[in-house]
């Protein structure tokens, strides 16, 4: 039963939102988790809204009533960032899902929170341009926005932190404002975008987007290998880079991984050791020379097993397997639960911390599949365990922690693209130190009555 | 006479700085402007930092006794930023000069404030290594961190918003933070690396930056033509965009501009019309590729007097012409003072308002020659007036005043790359609405005696 002052809350905004105001309990429940391993929580309500105008009015309410309110976009976050932990109204972005203008020759288009990625490219087929941000999970851009998403293709084209390029946001008390123009960039004033993207719904609610695009490659080109080790993967990846090899994608999947992969697609039967699946784009002749020169570079790293292939549905089958890797990791435990985490190191570390990583899985007897963005120094991996043992479960989860504690040591951060939430709370101190206490500045003084997802990122009092 | 509060801070810092705390004229003269056309302002004294900790310490003195504190890199600013108005101390970061860190495999370096960016690229040279932003003047790290710098290679490279991946801070009230690691991206929390570039010193003063760092290209072209309006030179640029032709300069100088040049460079004899100047980064046979498809473009839409060179001597003979805008702008009337200003619009915007910039500057009846990166939709004016002519005084002033208007009817920014400073505070309202709002509660929050950089970005009571 929702709080006093929160049924106050629900009450005015139920006369806003008719229908739109739910709250009916499987409504509740699907707005009570994520795809983190995290205790659900229900919120009192959740809010379809429709337009900024209608967000401005029920922040205006929740204020007042000093409700929490959680937006929410398709709930595909990984660190409990949608769950209402404090109750309040969960705000759905989902009805807000209109592009709402392309501008061709701007490379730009603004677009509703509630717009997914594939919409999105699929409303901008016509035009030879692309949304390159992609996370794997079909999110909402509002979503990928607020929790600085990026993915397999970050190493070419940014991340959510180099790909917004403006925000409509509506404030805790119900202020709307905009944070950028299209100008492709800017010296007027504090990065009012840069601070919203990643705050996780903390600071206020995203309304509008204004995203970059790029141009679709004239030619691409995929490619897979597989190396004796880690490290000489890694190596291969560092000299490419230094080569200047524009590599659009970039990926690290490890022996584990490999494994997993054969059990999932029958029909392939990869060596099971570390392979890398890359993506390059470009004219015709210059894919071709990136592949060779990437291909030279391996080699003196022992690469083997090349395959490479520029035809639509020969690429398509070559990065199957990465496309698959989840459920490929899953198979390797079918019975299990899995526990996601990420971090990202300096590339240089790279080797060494994901060698650490695996001593670790080897210590705590679970499997645990790993795949890297390895051009950023970011890598995932999948726990498996089961929930019905607690001595897994704690096994999952202080294996999760050990990585973040492993990604400080080597001088990362404990999450390259998955988010804080409040999955990973607890170890933001040790990464940021006193600059830490300057979030909670900063959140105090967006959010005095702590209403924006509250127990999120930093607690305030 | 410093106020009396000013003197104990003064006294104080002197305790703690020895010599390196100066109250000598020429040196208060030095640090009482930039390269705005703006009244110079003398600062209280001058401290020649040398260590964060000395830099901490100091802050805690002017915090104790509200003493303004202004940091002060080369003094190569171009809107007042580095001007005392309120007086106080202007804190030198010229001896905080070190290299302090180059990671090769991680393609990162860190560098105190003080460290230009023409030092920084003498001792990558061995590396192959090079930091690719380049705002013309040769700028300290620090200052360019400061006012989210950019230039010529920034449509391919980014600016300082892309380039620095982290920096150790010394806040308000003395306390050092570190905004981040050396991992290429992170989601953990709030995005404090953006929200100090750019800020102008006016949230705390900058003692440390990590800047990333790009490979040297194998080869590099560059190439010029002439084109016969500058609607045509704009669409060619969108169409090597779309064709996805990775251009690492491309720059426009009308025909005014192109007037200076013949001038400034009595050997060359260019016509006098619009003209774009390039440049291509990649492997030989990329760079050929480029060009050509650049040629093939450009043509298109009229071009013509194509020159391009590979060889370095050639290149730079090409692009002296480019290099030495400013003195060649200057040239068109020697006895005239100057008056620069910026903006950046949306680059199908871009034609549009410099026809309508071009209208304005001969409606004013001075000579105001143009320069524009125009892959980013951002252009110069050099504004040549006599500063004992009140009415040309006037007439300068309000030319850059229309055309900061004229950027924001075009749906950009008052400026793209010079910052605000004191000079273009003014239209930070127009621009930002009621995020203008937050700018001041984010300033109030991390500064609440208003003791940084007081009077810059932002005025708050």
């Amino acid at each position: 039963m929702a709080p006093s002052s929160y049924q106050s809350a629900i009450d005015e905004a139920k006369a806003l939102l008719g229908d739109r105001l739910s709250t009916g309990s499987s409504i509740l429940q699907t707005h009570s988790h994520d795809e983190a391993y995290s205790k659900p929580c229900l919120p009192d309500a959740v809010a379809f809204v429709q337009s900024t105008e209608e967000v401005s009015q029920l922040m205006k309410i929740c204020s007042r009533h000093k409700c929490p309110v959680v937006p929410y976009g398709v709930g595909t976050s990984l660190e409990g960032h949608v769950i209402p932990i404090h109750g309040g109204i969960s705000v759905d972005t989902s009805l807000m899902n209109k592009v709402l203008e392309v501008h061709e020759s701007d490379f730009d288009a603004v677009v509703e929170p509630g717009v997914t990625r594939t919409q999105l490219n699929d409303e901008l087929r016509a035009t030879g341009l692309i949304f390159t941000v992609d996370p794997g999970a079909d999110a909402s851009i509002g979503g990928m926005a607020s929790t600085r998403a990026s993915g397999t293709n970050t190493v070419r084209y940014g991340t959510m932190r180099e790909n917004v390029m403006a925000l409509e946001v509506v404030l805790a008390d119900g202020r709307i404002i905009n944070t950028g123009t299209r100008a492709r960039k800017s010296s007027a004033g504090y990065d009012l975008t840069r601070l919203f993207v990643g705050s996780e719904g903390t600071l206020g609610i995203i309304t509008k987007i204004t995203v970059r695009l790029f141009g679709q490659p004239e030619t691409i080109s995929a490619a897979t290998c597989s190396i004796d080790t880690i490290e000489a993967a890694v190596d291969t990846v560092i000299m490419a880079i230094q080569m200047g090899i524009p590599m659009a994608r970039i990926e690290l999947l490890d022996d584990v991984q490999m494994k997993g992969m054969n059990i999932y697609n029958p029909d392939m039967s990869f060596p099971e050791k570390p392979h890398l699946f890359l993506e390059f784009h470009g004219t015709e002749a210059g894919v071709v020379e990136q592949v060779d020169m990437f291909k030279a570079a391996a080699e003196e790293f022992g690469a083997s097993d090349f395959q490479w292939a520029t035809k639509t549905e020969d690429r398509n089958r070559l990065w199957q397997a990465r496309h698959s890797a989840y459920y490929a990791g899953k198979a390797l435990r079918r019975e299990a639960d899995s526990l996601v985490t990420d971090c990202c190191v300096p590339i240089s570390s790279l080797a060494a911390c994901i060698t650490k990583t695996k001593q670790l899985i080897a210590k705590s007897g679970l499997i645990a599949p790993l795949v890297g963005h390895v051009g950023d120094g970011n890598f995932h991996l999948l726990i498996l365990f089961d929930p019905n043992s607690t001595d897994e479960t704690n096994a999952a989860t202080a294996l999760a922690a050990s990585v973040s504690e492993l990604a400080l040591e080597f001088d990362g951060t404990i999450t390259g693209e998955h988010g804080v939430g409040s999955g990973k709370k607890k170890y933001m101190q040790a990464e940021h130190g006193e600059a830490y206490s300057l979030m909670s500045t900063i959140k105090k003084s967006l959010d005095p009555n702590n209403i924006m997802n509250p127990g999120k990122i930093v607690d305030v009092n």
